[in-house]
């Protein structure tokens, strides 16, 4: 029994990482993915996918491109001093064994909801204009989902694009504010929990040491991301963001205190634009469900996400290798 | 050596409470009160003032009358669930010894910004009207002024008006952001570090023990705001708001993480309205002062304010009792 899946993304090196959870977590079947400005532009973030696809030996997984500006206003140009300018930290890939579909990512999201009615779950782990782009199409698309989870926001946590606002929300703050306004259940995985589930240097050496070229080319395109994080953590080391949401979505992880809470973007012109506003007002210290919230926002893992990931990327790779595939 | 202070304040039960500690103080000068929409109308806090400071035998100190609606907009109404209908805890204090001065609470502050010219530190623990008013009179005020310490804000805790926004901020978003962008020395007291310094039932049953009726009806009046507080911590205590500026200011707590940070207030009309945007990006888990920044957000404290304001208001006390004044 597998859960379908629709990955939406940016793919910079946490996009890398969590698709290569999702390829190596069995009970997922990764019906399609769509991809997004962000980190990169689209097509560049679907140049990577396939790439990394193709070395994972799964270059029959659907990728579709997805809108490259936001809802309202332009790509920005992405983010190239934390990504590297390909997106995978400078690491040049080997040629993609396959091409995107012909249909755009809502579209295929739209269809995909109709394939999988009731079951199709969404992780998303870029700006979440794809999301929006369907749900202006076809608004019944929130009827059709099991569930969403996505990587965006800071709770109580600060912001990185912003002192506030987390980049992805931010990056397009209206179809955000769609996102978590439509009839179907959110799960929010934001800096709070992102920031507190890392990647050390001696994790990075396992995936290094792997055979499988997959799980080695994971850890060298860490290498640059890991040198933005010495600003941030004092030392080399990565969050784990877009990782995270994968895990809290397939059940890899569980979330510690996540209370489902009224949220809201700030999509105003002033300083708070681009702010992911979670209710989190009331009884201390457990954070309470509130009636008739439909976003839940995890602020916390049971677990620290990084040893289940190694886990799985270092099985995953093991596997390629003894199917003596191209991701060997 | 005392330090001369311009106290404005909104009183209702935990202004009383840090007005108890600055005539407890006997570093402090207080040479003068403003009174300031807020908990009440500037009337009625003024009134509450004046009451306070006869029942403690310090009604020669000076009292205004100030601002009773923001820079923008109108008073709203305060907040009698909270403070009681009389700001007070519904407590009746005897009638007040004294009347307010003629001159308005920002006319004093800029008459004593000159008095004792590069000496006057301000504790503001309202909505910053006056010191607004102030600035809008007379901007050198800021260059006379030793330190500015203010209750308010909420830098990475949840509000308490909305999500994201502190009342005494959120009440006059315009004049707290003529504050903090001043050339003046701020301290912000958030509710990050207020709602983790608290007053339980045990220390109020030693303010209701206490010989000297000041301190006595301190206890009573924390009554029906204890009630408040139920609802936030789930047993009857309380957060301790604004003795907790004064406590920064005279130096009686020592703040713990507060770092000089870039603040802005949000003076939008988006959801983000009235928050205290203070950026604490950067190197975790040690927060460090930014070039320029002006502001310094006290996170949280070293110790806990609640053993030094009891002994405080019981030294006061016994004082008062001694004395053999009406504060006895």
């Amino acid at each position: 029994m597998t859960t379908p899946i629709y990955f939406d993304c940016d793919t910079g090196v946490d996009d890398a990482m969590a698709l290569g959870l999702l390829l190596a977590s069995a009970e997922v079947d990764l019906v399609g993915i769509g991809g997004v400005h962000g980190n990169v532009s689209a097509a560049q973030g679907v140049e990577n996918t396939l790439r990394l696809l193709s070395l994972a030996g799964c270059e029959e997984i659907p990728v579709a491109v997805g809108e490259n500006d936001p809802l309202c206003g332009d790509f920005g140009g992405g983010v190239p001093h934390i990504h590297g300018s390909n997106g995978l930290g400078g690491i040049a890939l080997p040629a993609a064994a396959a091409t995107p579909v012909e249909e755009d990512a809502a579209d295929m999201l739209v269809r995909l909801s109709h394939e999988y009615a009731g079951d199709l779950k969404i992780v998303a782990v870029g700006p979440l204009t794809n999301l929006g782009t369907a749900l202006q199409r076809d608004p019944s698309v929130a009827e059709r989902i099991a569930s969403v989870t996505l990587m965006g926001g800071a709770a109580l946590a600060p912001g990185n694009i912003t002192a506030v606002a987390e980049a992805n929300i931010a990056n397009d703050a209206e179809a955000a504010q769609a996102v978590v306004s439509a009839p179907w259940s959110v799960t929010i995985v934001p800096l709070d929990a992102t920031m507190t589930n890392l990647f050390e240097e001696s994790d990075r050496q396992q995936l290094l040491a792997a055979e499988s070229e997959f799980v080695h080319c994971l850890g060298q395109i860490l290498d640059r991301y890991f040198d933005f994080y010495v600003g941030e953590f004092g030392r080399r080391c990565s969050a784990l963001h877009d990782p995270l949401a994968v895990a809290i979505a397939i059940g890899a992880v569980a979330p510690g205190k996540a209370p489902r809470v009224p949220v809201i973007i700030d999509t105003s012109d002033g300083p708070g634009r681009g702010q992911t506003i979670c209710d989190l007002r009331g009884r201390r210290p457990d954070q309470v469900d509130r009636d008739g919230a439909n976003v839940r926002v995890v602020l916390d893992t049971q677990d620290q996400l990084a040893p289940v990931l190694i886990d799985q990327l270092l099985s995953f790779g093991r596997k390629l290798v003894a199917q003596g595939g191209v991701g060997s």
